[in-house]
């Protein structure tokens, strides 16, 4: 609103936003630093989004590079319930990578998808994820996916894989899917926090802490917000125990600077928070993993899904010789 | 995933999407028709989303421009409850445009708050929303602020002003918030679908069939999701009784034929829903009704904010004015 119509002294001394600084970044590309008051938040993170980017991303020229958030408001988040050690302890990985692959395509029968995280188990994976598409379709709904592929993966190894079922629907709903999740021995869970509104997945968060939450990046979208502040430091602040996001060089149009970042963000000391797994995915393969550990080093875990399915036939052997690739590399 | 890894033949008959045209709408921008199975969606409308845009979100050179619904789908969601018949029969006007104002800056006391609502009431407006940065922040609590603002309004003229609060934080705290505004005899709230999620947006409309949602764009984007889809057509399928959205010439850059589009998505005939009503907004003057009320025709509502507020000691008369321009105005 036009601030002359402001006549509260408190408003316009602690409330209205100040522009600090406008320097050109680049040839008409301005660099535009804004002070908001943090009581304009409060501790809800739908409102802190709203103040961030609310309005501002209906102005297609702005993006929202980065802020600088208080330590007290991020530590009330909580950051990770987890994080990257416990998703070591749970996998029996000491310092290693992690890896990790995806139960799809969607269409498939609850059987026939817990046929295939079998097979991810006898080669030896530790982590597989639902594919983001599953949700509680009709052809496998969310209580027999999971009833079905927890069943397939008793018996195996201790520390043998463990399944990360992804949730849909509305908050309700959600909670339903992590008790069925739960009563069947499973304690990790992904969500998109961009498709469920971030003020919901900080509920289930601070509802659930025994669950580990792996956050999807659909609908964060590629470039209105920085990768690195909403898949690094928001979704980390609001208790990602691990990101997936699309690595450089697959199907999507990330940089490596872009990738680098994310990755500081979620793993770095900031706050004192646990560090946040991140998952680089999107269209990799097993001959990129030498490059992707270079890239990354070993704090995260790597996704590799089609790729892997493509087998076909021989699933188990080629999940083997991805994770004895991982399990082996040498670091440069 | 790569078709190569897929073996089901009902995957491949019917679950894997087809591209059914490619056509150069432009040098180098490509319209792509793309056909998705309503199965993968079932009813959830964060798995429509999810569908229709959630991984591609991250492809920075695509944009979604527009979905045909199959009308069953479209149908189970409902459209809006009420719309703009109930929205102008609640304001006691047959034909005409309807009038609102925004409460803000946020920051002020409750009080002062409800005395800029009063005022808005005293000049004959007939809806007073909260401006959407009005959360449940400690300067003037939701509970605090419905009340004190339901007070000030009481024993206002029949069909006088009616409020619409905003809703804000998680599911729960939404509904825990309905319920405040409920006991207070308030019947109308506003709610930014793409902060709390498409699902508990549906959901809270399913739960609340007596309460008039109006919608608000914040996080709703410029550019990657077509206006007109996103506001009008989504957010109107899923229950919005009203939609807010930036006209053309103000604040925002929305184009003249995007708001033209926009306000048709809102208000057509599709589906036999209800008709919402666009709310044109983000910057308007008095100056513009003439103009606005041409461009749009009648069945809108016209919201002036910051422009009223400018007056200051002025308010009541400024807002008399307002609503004098829109009652008396001879459609060319």
């Amino acid at each position: 609103m036009p601030v002359s119509a402001i006549d509260d002294a408190f408003v316009l001394s602690r409330i209205v936003g100040r522009v600090e600084e406008i320097a050109e970044a680049a040839n008409g590309l301005f660099r535009v630093r804004i002070a908001l008051a943090p009581e304009t938040v409060g501790t809800d993170p739908g409102q802190l989004i709203n103040m961030l980017f609310g309005n501002t991303s209906i102005h297609d020229d702005v993006a929202l590079h980065d802020v600088e958030l208080p330590d007290d408001l991020v530590k009330s988040f909580g950051g990770p319930r987890h994080g990257l050690h416990e998703l070591r302890r749970r996998a029996g990985a000491s310092v290693r990578a992690l890896t990790c692959s995806a139960l799809k395509p969607q269409g498939l029968p609850a059987a026939k998808l817990a046929e295939l995280a079998r097979q991810f188990a006898d080669g030896g994976i530790d982590y597989i994820k639902d594919d983001h598409g599953l949700a509680d379709q009709a052809y496998a709904p969310f209580a027999t996916r999971v009833e079905a592929v927890a069943a397939a993966l008793r018996g195996t190894a201790p520390n043998g894989a463990a399944y990360i079922p992804s949730l849909s629907g509305d908050l309700d709903a959600m909670r339903a899917q992590i008790a069925i999740a739960t009563g069947a021995g499973i304690d990790a869970v992904m969500v998109a926090p961009m498709v469920m509104g971030l003020a919901n997945f900080h509920r289930l968060v601070c509802d659930h802490p025994g669950v580990v939450f792996v956050a999807h990046p659909a609908m964060a979208g590629a470039a209105r917000i920085a990768p690195a502040l909403l898949i690094g430091t928001l979704f980390r602040m609001l208790g990602a125990d691990a990101v997936v996001f699309p690595n450089h060089g697959g199907r999507f149009g990330y940089s490596p600077e872009t990738c680098s970042d994310l990755a500081d963000a979620a793993r770095d000391g900031r706050n004192g928070l646990r560090p946040c797994v991140p998952v680089p995915a999107g269209g990799m393969t097993r001959d990129r993993v030498p490059e992707i550990l270079d890239f990354y080093g070993a704090d995260i875990m790597l996704l590799i899904g089609g790729s892997l399915l493509a087998a076909r036939e021989r699933l188990v052997e080629e999940t083997s010789a991805f994770v004895a690739d991982v399990k082996n590399y040498r670091y440069a």
